[in-house]
């Protein structure tokens, strides 16, 4: 038997195909008929989140009423305990049987030609799938239609407009609901609400996909990079700075300009092209190839915070977790074959270190060769073995997900799970033996007359920070810890008389280096005390005229409404104690 | 008379036109017949240090043998002491006069149509020049050409392309030889030189003017911005994070798409032009413009280290002087007509306080109004009158630069004179108000019915950071201060008896946050030393047998050759003392 969560996750990704069915069965019995609708593909998200399907309408927009329509008719589905039944099919089986659909046709006709082409059939419909899937329909009774957005075939702005439906499905309705919940939740701690109230960031139409980060904004985004750079200090990472265009023809030799054009912005400088850097990678290959590097020198881990841009189409563009420009807490170790295993470890200790500051759990899997890899089996074999060992040192428990590497490399993936049990892919831990082949990266050996390549790790612990900003808004709903708050306390005098003092204690504060404001308003103290609360300062310091007397202030914790009365010294080590703790 | 600095300035802008009349004299005998050689224009440099003459050669390439002839030309024209000769003349007999020279020509007929136009003659010579000059030729006896490089008639690159040749006068050869001995010096430690020592950056050409920061050079600019931000902290700015491409409309608002659009990078993004910023300020405005401002929030001082991109001319780029991509510690203050005086004040002392540390002397011009302003009379009035009262306040004596205000605004104009007394523009300190005309940005005032529009003022401290590291690095010779060092101490083991040793001191020393590094190669203790001596540690420390035995270090500091013992606690307390010593 599956393991709950196991089954719930693989519910969500077998449910895609129920899906479809139910989707089919509607489109098939109004939309097909009527507007023409023609089924695309339909995975589960990445966010192990439920599924969707893309479908081309042609002028039908969806609505709330055509959800009703496809939920009964999954209900219905369910109702009968419709089997799923594996079919293989010949390539030209398979392109009789969706002739009527240049989606599907396009797909078939894009697959190897040794490969076996199997379909599913449930109830009415026969869609092309690999599966597996779940034995029949009954085992997915809770389902919902959970939203629609519009699409471009295979994500090219340039082909056909489609529209997406997303769904989900859980084996009862209790889960159903609690999922439901939960997203009312995400709802109300939204980034993009938040920020409205905390003033911490905008978008402007001028410059869509690129934020604009407000003082407030600004503070969490330098405190994130200031405590990646403390770490990077203490596990010998060294920072460089880098160009942000680059000629095509670094991008060509990178393999950029190959796969990766169309989203990158590409202009002319003097009739030769150049194009924005979408990543890092390329720039360091320079940085390591400038001068003749010595086997001394590594473990060379090259750490940068430049700005990358990529042409996502302004359609997509969502809040901060999909943008068009961006920063990451990028580095890329440079290493021998041999070093691999230890600079992997290391990574995950690093990963591990960062995660549990912000209380995220996090999940390790391995991906391995894929079909189609670049380099010798060897090779592939001691790098694959080199993370096995490292990952199995590191002792959290891992799970392999054969085939799923990167084709210059393995790689391990790491998906953590926040506050409210969403999984991000944030960080990254790659390894690359193209890159440095294909800039023909070198370091002598002991052996002065022998050249060896070095390994590329690619690495990030944060991710985008732009992308991390607003998961560790959203898991922290607003209240951001002591260390990482942009308005870590406010001083509220009682009256105009304890007013000077209240800026004395201010000043402080400021001066030990944290960031605090003052009330100078003329309120009453408790609508002052109410709105520091919804501002989310952590502290909030009452002074009136005994504290004046005294030297002191009253201390109330944010989201605790007793008050404790300490001199300005005490505080600040408290405050003191508060930043350190964190770690 | 003149004071012997305004004289040898005034020589310098003078000697412009006698340099033309050597040069035109040789032009006119030898080239102006044979390749039909034509002026253009002769001013002296921004930088005050001499002066240079663009004309247009045809396919000839000048050369030292060039340079010979115009010097002979020049101690000609000066022993026989020719007069200067002003004649005004009209807009018709100027262009009858110089109706063969199409350059000319251009000029006058951009001329505006009332001005006075004023030719001067010398000798055999007549140019167009608004003077007013020397007597005559004898004053400046001492004269040479230094250098010729390419430049663009209007520095427009699709115009015709044109020789510059570089010269420089004085009234005596004695000058003439200390300016000369400075330029070899300044040669020894230009910055493009240095790095390769330091390795602190480099450029490849498939990113001109782009720089590459190495480690070490990352090292320091990081420490820059490190300066700038604790200083922010104190002095009330709040740091935000923009981006860094725009859709053509905002340039088109804040003025850039008319004036500037030549020098930025443009691009299309589905079907709109977006342009990369080459400056943070119509951002701001976007900041400033994002919801209802009012009078409390005044001044609001917003700071900005985005990269900026300005499209230069792969032939003009030079190093870190002449860059594509840089980054700035800019920030623009948003204020009431009654808040300059002392926003102006305090911006002062932020320069004054970080040039003292970085050992610059520093002069101040107010600039006014100009002929071509934008905006009324009674506005720049009170302006010109804040800005001259915060000087007067600030208490440093400043020279008034009649007319030369940016068309948008008065400003004060702060050269710097570095250890090799060359004079370098870094800071700006410019007033506008333009740009809150054109974004139509309004603050409430006390009367909350009232709109009132706030002034922009425009601040850099360090100005570009790439050309403050170059200015920097050639101002200390290579030898960094302490505080800013990207190589503060180095441990030197005697023998490897010594080297376990050395390599804890090495931890200790990094863990308290100092740059530090070991030899462990096997070299002699001399070699080590010396070495480290030439990759200008600022501190190198030997340990010895003795050394471990006790605990402590052998402490050599830089260029000096005395060793004293000490105990790692006490190093460390002097590294403490040297960084805070700085401020």
């Amino acid at each position: 038997m599956f393991s709950e969560i196991m089954m719930l996750l693989e519910l969500n990704y077998l449910g895609a195909i129920i899906f479809v069915l139910f989707f089919c069965v509607w489109c098939w019995q109004s939309l097909e008929q009527t507007y023409g609708c023609k089924l695309c593909i339909g995975p589960c998200t990445t966010r192990g989140e439920g599924f969707y399907y893309d479908a081309f309408y042609g002028d039908l927009g969806l609505n709330e009423d055509h959800f009703k329509q496809i939920e009964a008719a999954a209900k219905k589905a369910v109702d009968e305990k419709q089997p799923f039944e594996r079919i293989e099919v010949t390539r030209e089986q398979a392109l009789e049987m969706f002739s009527d659909n240049q989606f599907k046709v396009e797909i078939i006709k894009d697959l190897p030609v040794d490969k076996t082409i199997t379909v599913y059939r449930c109830g009415p419909l026969v869609d092309l799938c690999r599966g597996p899937h779940i034995p029949n329909t009954s085992f997915a009774k809770a389902f919902s239609c959970l939203k629609a957005s519009s699409a471009y075939w295979r994500g090219n702005k340039d082909r056909e407009s489609l529209q997406r439906v997303y769904g989900i499905s859980y084996p009862d309705q209790k889960r159903l609901k609690e999922y439901k919940a939960m997203l009312e939740e995400a709802k109300k701690y939204d980034h993009r609400e938040l920020t409205k109230k905390q003033e911490l960031f905008f978008f402007h139409p001028l410059s869509p996909g690129s934020c604009f980060f407000l003082p407030h904004g600004a503070r969490v985004c330098n405190k994130l990079l200031e405590f990646i750079r403390s770490q990077y200090w203490k596990r010998g990472y060294e920072e460089v700075w880098s160009p942000n265009m680059y000629n095509m023809q670094l991008w060509e030799t990178s393999g950029h300009a190959a796969n990766y054009k169309e989203n990158m912005f590409v202009f002319e400088v003097e009739k030769q092209e150049f194009g924005l850097k979408p990543m890092n990678c390329p720039g360091h290959c320079l940085i390591f190839d400038h001068r003749v590097r010595s086997y001394r020198e590594l473990p060379l881990r090259l750490a940068d915070f430049g700005v990358l841009h990529r042409n996502e189409a302004s359609g997509a563009l969502t809040g901060l977790t999909r943008v068009r420009r961006f920063q990451q807490d990028d580095a890329h170790i440079f290493c021998r074959e041999s070093q691999i295993k230890e600079e992997v470890k290391a990574a995950l200790s690093f990963i591990s270190y960062t995660y549990k500051i912000f209380g995220f759990t996090f999940d390790l899997k391995l991906s391995t060769r894929p079909e189609k890899y670049l380099g010798d089996l060897e090779t592939w074999e001691k790098a694959e073995s080199s993370l096995a060992e490292a990952l199995n040192e590191f002792g959290k428990p891992w799970e392999i997900n054969e085939g799923d590497g990167a084709f210059y490399g393995p790689k391990i993936d790491i998906s953590v799970s926040d506050a409210m049990r969403r999984k991000f892919q944030c960080a990254t831990l790659q390894l690359d033996f193209q890159l440095p082949a294909r800039f023909n990266l070198s370091y002598s050996a002991e052996d002065e007359t022998k050249r060896e390549r070095p390994v590329m790790i690619h690495r990030a612990i944060l991710g985008s920070v732009e992308r991390m900003f607003a998961i560790l808004l959203e898991h922290y709903k607003g209240k951001w810890p002591f260390w990482l708050s942009p308005r870590q306390a406010i001083v509220c005098p009682v009256s105009d008389k304890s007013l000077t003092y209240a800026l004395q204690v201010r000043d402080r504060i400021h001066d030990a280096g944290f960031y605090v404001d003052v009330d100078t308003t003329d309120r009453t103290i408790n609508k002052k005390v109410r709105e520091a609360q919804l501002a989310q300062y952590n502290y909030i310091l009452v002074v009136g005229e005994k504290e004046v007397a005294n030297g002191q202030v009253a201390v109330r914790v944010r989201d605790n409404n007793d008050s404790t009365v300490k001199s300005v010294e005490e505080l600040l080590k408290d405050f003191k104690d508060a930043v350190e703790a964190f770690r």
